[in-house]
């Protein structure tokens, strides 16, 4: 590991996947529509779910070309939930990774559509352009299991519970169901979907899922952390919304040094737990180190 | 066809839908949630896409159990757009089917959540509930036809469309492309999936698309027709919209008769192709008659 520039593997890799989102989503008619998708999935992003598509095939040893379109699909899933997240309606947010939230700049209209459009649009490129090398049957269950991570039982369910639960006191089980199924489940389907289409084995596929658990988790709590102790330039956003709305977040009930504390608990976890399985890679343990840091600056 | 009993085969039909999109959509934690995309989807609806995937396997000499999820998963597709077409920032709709619109009874950011949840449920039913007997690139073309017919080269681009042209002199080009995008792409995506999941034909595939085309463009003039000369009782929604927000319809453009004989003219192509290629069902005639009856009461 002691070449390995962390640095310029992201840079390498998000190039690749920024090339292959630009053709994607390249501009159609209605203008405005497509305009607006590309706003919010090609402004500067972390890319972190499709780098971890990426790192997992790695991992197994599979064929990167065959997990891109997924990768690409699932920033796509994810920049949907953003557009909608911000909504007026939801957590009306003005300011998105430094700039002007979706509705702002195109209005709330082409906005719920933009979402709805890019939810549509995702497991179509996975569809069109997936290899043919990939088995047919792994490409029909990573489907299933994109569907089951986004919908009522997933995603929808955690941003539910979330905005249920606002100006309202939630014990630790409940805002751990909040994190498991807003954050971690998108996480743990992109490990699981770099996987599956590189034939990972049953104890590969076991590693990867823990890996994503503990460092989703750990993600969603830095986040909570950063909201407080950020600055909106550095963020990106707008800082102190979860306390101004009273959400009672990891930090915010156990305060910041205990919160600092799980996030590291729960990185070293992920990380001695793809060591005991052989699917430790550079990028994957500085993915985990880097989170424990952002929080330690 | 004598003794073909419409109303019969339309009961009996829509308990076989209601039925099952019952059991897909049991109510679950988050119960607003849930309750939200049942509200919609099990309103009392005619359930006409369910009906053409059903019909159209029928025509084809195939399984009905074959396309059931893919029946009901249109019908929640469907719901979602109407959900996040009577959103405030839409349409802006009271009333729907008779019944208050979703975002009325549960708010707004539930209404854009549940929506969001169909969509993204809809073809998880599909992936989880087909029989292992369909074959998985038929099942593999039916969900890349889904997607396509509903996501930003769809229906999405011919609501995008629609709203823009709002207030707006558009020509008879433009009506083609929003009437075709926003209900054409997912009534031909439901009569191809029936027959492609029941093996059909080139030629059948290519006669129940041609039906598809027509019928779904007389079905939608028709509606059109009904908001000028319609009520509230007989529609169930607010009637006159179009003609407030200036929206330039089929009979707002070339006035009432002009637009039945076009509702009529559309219908008996559609049957006339089916029956030369011997896809013709007492149903699937009676569908086509009864748009035509419906604007000529």
């Amino acid at each position: 590991m002691a070449n390995f520039d962390f640095n310029e593997y992201i840079q390498e890799n998000i190039k690749i996947i920024d090339s292959h989102l630009n053709n994607y989503l390249e501009n159609r008619y209605p203008q405005k529509l497509w305009e607006s998708m590309r706003y919010t999935v090609l402004a500067d992003g972390k890319r972190l779910r499709p780098l971890l598509v990426m790192e997992a095939a790695r991992a197994c040893g599979g064929n990167i070309e065959e997990v891109i379109p997924t990768a690409c699909a699932i920033e796509m899933i994810h920049s949907y939930s953003l557009i909608h997240d911000d909504l007026p309606c939801m957590d009306d947010d003005d300011f998105r990774r430094g700039n002007p939230t979706n509705h702002k700049v195109f209005g709330e209209a082409t906005a719920v559509l933009a979402g709805d459009a890019l939810l549509s649009h995702a497991p179509l490129l996975i569809l069109e352009n997936t290899p043919e090398t990939v088995k047919k049957e792994n490409l029909h269950f990573v489907l299933k299991e994109l569907f089951e991570a986004i919908g009522p039982m997933g995603l929808i369910a955690g941003q539910v519970v979330d905005i249920e639960s606002e100006n309202e006191d939630i014990d630790i089980a409940k805002l751990e169901y909040i994190h498991t199924h807003k954050t971690g489940k998108l996480f743990i389907f992109a490990l699981r979907a770099g996987a599956i289409l590189s034939e990972a084995s049953e104890e590969q596929l076991d590693a990867l899922t823990y890996y994503a658990k503990h460092v989703g988790y750990s993600f969603q709590i830095a986040d909570d952390i950063l909201d407080i102790i950020g600055t909106k330039e550095s963020l990106g956003k707008t800082p102190g919304k979860d306390i101004k709305s009273n959400k009672k977040t990891y930090p915010v009930l156990f305060g910041i040094n205990e919160a600092k504390e799980e996030v590291k608990r729960l990185c070293t976890l992920a990380v001695n737990k793809l060591e005991e399985n052989n699917v430790l890679t550079p990028a994957l343990q500085n993915i985990a180190d880097g989170i424990w840091q952002k929080v330690n600056k």
